[in-house]
């Protein structure tokens, strides 16, 4: 038995998400198809983030247990002939056998695009949030300088949670000017997030933009000095997992074998 | 009766080109449709080009003659909501009579998106065209150069065209780093193309970022000193035209009715 490190990126449009659901196709299940198709085992994948449905992945992780000839380096192409085309599995990496892709991830980086426009995008429609009130890209960028450092984020997570401890850390919150004027991305990066965080902390940037609240509104929800009881969450098909963060220890020694 | 001159944004994905055809769903077809639908007419719609299959604009222009009460400035809404959402009509304006989207375009921007790397995108995979063999970007810009300036393009063009005037300035000529490493977009700008010839003259550079040619043999092509038999062209996903130009003096009366 091996243990391998997948990366993925996917379209996640015509899925319902990350996880495996009794209704709707998911990723972890085409995954665990083509591992079936390769290996004839049905191999548990696990991802590091659960990502929701339309939601999509540059760098999404993963880790399996498998026992299967194929190398690592080889990996990826074997995988990528059994996988629909808008999944893609682009490295694969033995490791140590602890290796958890999620709870051996120390941090992760989402960004979240806008096309900020009168009229709505035919091309970006699966990949962007079209606002057609002109946004203040300023007072958006001042605000998310709040988000930075370590909070109580229960303020800025969606019920359907269990999850007890709601401290994270925000170690990168910044505005990113996109190809054209009329697109840009929040990129956010911290230790770990909470049910819809992301979609949530940009809803309330956005908000901030639209000149309907402001930065010292924002700090009182992180202090939770203020309750928010309408918690408005941007659109999944904006959000973008863009890279999982881990040890690198975990990768350091790339003679297979060495590390069980 | 008014004449309108309008910019396009659409997916050209599941579409089988702008142009009407008798088996499968065209731009044409959905504008004539969504026409039909705000005004009980059966409006002809010119465009500036006839995109293939598959290929996207950001820009399109087409003109049109139509006798009904919505003022330019509120066309644009009105039609999206007759439209699928891949594609939206992003701006119309009343124009002289004898303005022609296709005759009285001065010139055109196309883009061309290029991803290189090792695995397939699950993200890009109908807006670029994936191309594993790592390419020579310096050799690739320099070759661009050639494409500057007059020159026959009869060795651009694909054959099933009646074009008699194959000679075309092409104004700009330039390759764009993408967002990220990987991604790269061929910029060209001429007063006018034929039939497949931006997709020809990728592929011409592309053949050279993958060392299998040169910019002398290029120049050789352009300058009809070397016949080129077997013409390599671009696939359609990675083609996005982006601006059509016409004479400012067509959009320099904005009082509708005083250019009638």
């Amino acid at each position: 038995m091996k243990k391998l490190k997948i990366n993925i990126e996917y379209d996640g449009t015509p899925y319902c998400g990350w996880q495996i659901q009794p209704n709707g196709r998911s990723i972890q299940e085409e995954l665990m198809k083509a591992l079936f198709q390769l290996t004839g085992q049905n191999v548990t994948i696990h991802g590091a983030g659960r990502t929701d449905a339309k939601v999509h992945a540059y760098g999404q992780c993963a880790s399996l247990e498998i026992d299967c000839g194929i190398p690592p380096e080889k990996f990826p192409a074997a995988m990528n002939s059994c996988l629909p085309n808008d999944i893609v599995v682009t490295n694969a990496l033995e490791v140590p056998k602890d290796f958890h892709a999620r709870y051996s991830a120390k941090g992760k980086q989402y960004e979240y695009r806008i096309i900020n426009r009168k009229y709505r995008s035919a091309i970006h429609r699966n990949y962007a949030w079209h606002l057609s009130t002109p946004l203040n890209r300023d007072l958006m960028e001042d605000a998310m300088d709040a988000f930075k450092g370590t909070h109580d984020f229960s303020q800025f997570m969606a019920s359907g949670s269990d999850v007890r401890d709601t401290v994270r850390r925000i170690t990168r919150s910044e505005l990113v000017q996109g190809e054209t004027p009329e697109k840009m991305s929040i990129i956010l990066e911290g230790n770990g997030f909470l049910y819809k965080m992301v979609r949530m902390m940009v809803a309330a940037v956005v908000e901030i933009g639209m000149n309907k609240s402001g930065k010292s509104q924002l700090s009182k929800r992180l202090t939770l000095e203020e309750t928010c009881h309408n918690k408005w969450t941007a659109p999944p098909q904006g959000l973008f997992l863009n890279k999982v963060y881990y040890d690198e220890a975990y990768f350091s020694l790339d003679t297979p074998g060495t590390m069980v």
